[in-house]
């Protein structure tokens, strides 16, 4: 994929090519992820042509070239001198999905390496090392050499993904922020695959939410977005699978940073809310399952304490105690339950907002997080409910965060009256929606 | 149509309504005009929302507040104090169209003031600027009061249009040069019609030009943009007519700058080629009629000399010699009559290139352009033709320059076989396909 450094092709003739309903060459791809990457094709080109890739649609073979492209535009990882397989895991941002981090060690204590870069959040879900961050003492930043030692010895690492991987992703996802062009599912794909394929895991299990609190609303595009991922990461010889989850409530009783942390170290004690676990375990299976092995049950890692003993292996390599006390909120407020019922809705959309409205979240990316701030829930949906009683507990240091988030849950929360005897029936959901294979 | 310093709007929430397929607000439409020109919405936001009217269209409301915006972005000109109703004439842009140089002195010397504000050439159509500057001595900036004060002495100007002439617009249309959004008829219409509009004449004709040397290569997108035209023009008040007409073949027998003025005095002389003349008195008719002057016919006016002394004394009043020789190429090739016949086809666009590749017109602005170079034809299609006699003449200072040209001529010229006495039938089309009026 050795592109020429004289302009091989003419930025406008590609970008036109796209906006008339084209499908780009090869060529013409590699070189303008190329150029783009070393400036040569300027931002307000590269914009044009991702607004022209947003309305008209990339083929396959385009996105799996495009894909190809932002690989080589950096650095590849190579996990093969390890010496058990190894799974990765991606999720596309929900509320209150803190499912990583019970979920690397416990998939490393079932004999799988987990190599897991991630990121920080923005907006209104929360980013993995932003949680992590709350445990004292952890660094999220792994040289690549450090990382590969802890994935030998301990079997599982969550860090900072460094900026040699895909650098062209990078600042594309940087451009597409600021001009409308996030939405775009050949984008989105390419950007969550490049990441994926340049970091060298030979499997991967997607976890692609679908509900007002994820990226996704619909079903119909959460689905084309799985499609398409799993055939990227088939095309490029990594075992992929994808689950399409619910995320029109929050996952689990938590959304915030150091009370996702709280909740994750639950779910490794055998503990934790039922979705949390029934998630962690549906992941963990398909990530064995995909790196070939099928004689563990993760569930019994989770009970024999072993997963717990890769976890607080894993926190303390990377500089962190796990058994230092958490960071708390510096004030909290209680939202009561409005009527006396069944709780039919807790909008994972409005929880996020107030979440991120009380300091858990980032407006921007060179904004700071309230270690200690989030949303903690009492009941979830298909509960029952008795009015007055508290439903939420809001956490932030700054009491003047209340009244924000109050108003964005306004309207995210219902509950379809009886009393508590003679409560209608109410079925959330399936946590699993669908699955989807190469 | 003022707007807060602060920012009113958020240039994503622009984009993302118009990437949605929805109506712009006049409200976001005067803010992202206004913040574009201020630098607080990025090029690379404006050429996602550029691509976004390109593939989703903007509605006529939308379209003349765009216009109406861009308008307010900078001064505007009043030729309200003239003894004499103005007229202003702008051609969507082909080969061979040197009307403006007849036309300007013809419809002064008719009574009626025009104020024509040029450009220079981009491609391979020519500029009316580059034209006029092979007349040794010959200004192209003049002052406001200059334009003013020779408008009213000698009815014509013909000149740079000012920096401060819509700025939004300049700034716009470099823009959407290099990202692939020239096409979108709303950006085209609102940026003529904002320069015109803005430029204080009180009617309008435009020369919407369809064929291969046209940018509007079909009948319907023509039409599309002239009635878009005509209806902005009439909604800000000014008398606005459109004709479309025929850009298939080159207008007139020559392309290039110093021949085409060579033309265009030969048309003021009584002469000239049959289809120049036609169109310099059909618009100058047009022009007469919008202006409100409909007791006087034009022809007469090239009979009796008149429009000629209107010609000298405007090229006199910007530093011009009207009787200085004008400059001819270093060199010359003549591409002979490829088969006996009726020539059937001489392909606009492949003329047009060629003139441009001998050095008539350039690629990027800043490129100077040569006086004498062009295409000389010596025969229209509908013409017989002698197989080996000269069809076209090459004119270039740079010998080098003949081959690329030649190779731009390639399939461009057609013959029907067929001895000259028993030659096929060959009409061509109507110089005047239709007339498009409020």
């Amino acid at each position: 994929m050795a592109v020429d450094d004289q302009q091989a092709h003419d930025a406008v003739e590609v970008i036109t090519a796209k906006r008339d309903g084209g499908a780009l060459t090869d060529s013409q791809v590699d070189w303008v992820v190329d150029a783009y990457t070393r400036g040569v094709v300027a931002d307000e080109q590269m914009s044009a042509l991702a607004m022209a890739i947003l309305l008209n649609g990339m083929t396959r073979s385009e996105i799996s070239r495009w894909t190809g492209a932002m690989i080589a535009s950096g650095e590849r990882m190579d996990f093969s001198t390890l010496s058990r397989p190894t799974a990765d895991k991606h999720s596309t941002g929900g509320v209150g999905d803190k499912v990583t981090l019970p979920l690397a060690p416990l998939v490393a204590a079932c004999g799988v390496a987990v190599p897991q870069l991630s990121g920080r959040g923005l907006g209104h879900t929360g980013g993995t090392l932003d949680k992590l961050e709350s445990i004292p003492g952890w660094q999220a930043s792994l040289s690549n050499q450090a990382m590969l030692s802890q994935l030998e010895e301990v079997g599982a690492v969550i860090c900072a993904a460094g900026a040699e991987l895909a650098p062209a992703d990078k600042k594309l996802y940087a451009l597409r922020d600021v001009t409308g062009t996030v939405e775009a599912i050949p984008l989105i794909a390419s950007s969550i695959m490049s990441k994926k394929i340049a970091e060298g895991t030979a499997a991967l299990v997607l976890d692609v939410k679908v509900g007002s609190g994820a990226f996704m609303k619909d079903l119909d595009r959460a689905r084309e977005l799985a499609e398409t991922m799993v055939a990227l990461g088939t095309d490029a010889g990594v075992t992929t699978v994808a689950l399409l989850t619910g995320m029109a409530t929050p996952l689990g009783l938590t959304a915030g940073n150091a009370l996702e942390v709280r909740e994750s170290v639950e779910v490794l004690a055998g503990g934790g809310p039922g979705d949390v676990v029934e998630l962690t375990l549906a992941l963990a299976r398909e990530m064995l399952t995909a790196a070939g092995i099928t004689d563990v049950d993760p569930a019994d890692r989770l009970a024999d304490g072993s997963a717990m003993d890769t976890w607080r292996r894993m926190v303390t390599a990377q500089g962190g105690d796990p058994d230092a006390m958490l960071p708390l909120a510096r004030e909290t407020q209680v939202v009561p339950v409005p009527a006396s019922g069944v709780l039919t809705r807790l909008d994972a959309l409005a929880v996020g907002v107030a979440a991120w409205r009380l300091g858990a979240g980032r407006a921007r990316k060179e904004d700071p997080v309230q270690a200690g701030a989030g949303v903690e829930m009492h009941a979830k949906p298909g509960d029952t409910v008795v009015e007055g009683e508290p439903l939420l507990t809001l956490h932030t240091d700054d009491a003047k965060r209340f009244a924000r988030a109050q108003a964005a849950l306004e309207g995210g929360i219902e509950v379809a009256p009886g009393g508590t005897q003679h409560a209608p029936r109410h079925t959330p959901p399936p946590l699993v929606i669908d699955r989807v294979s190469a």
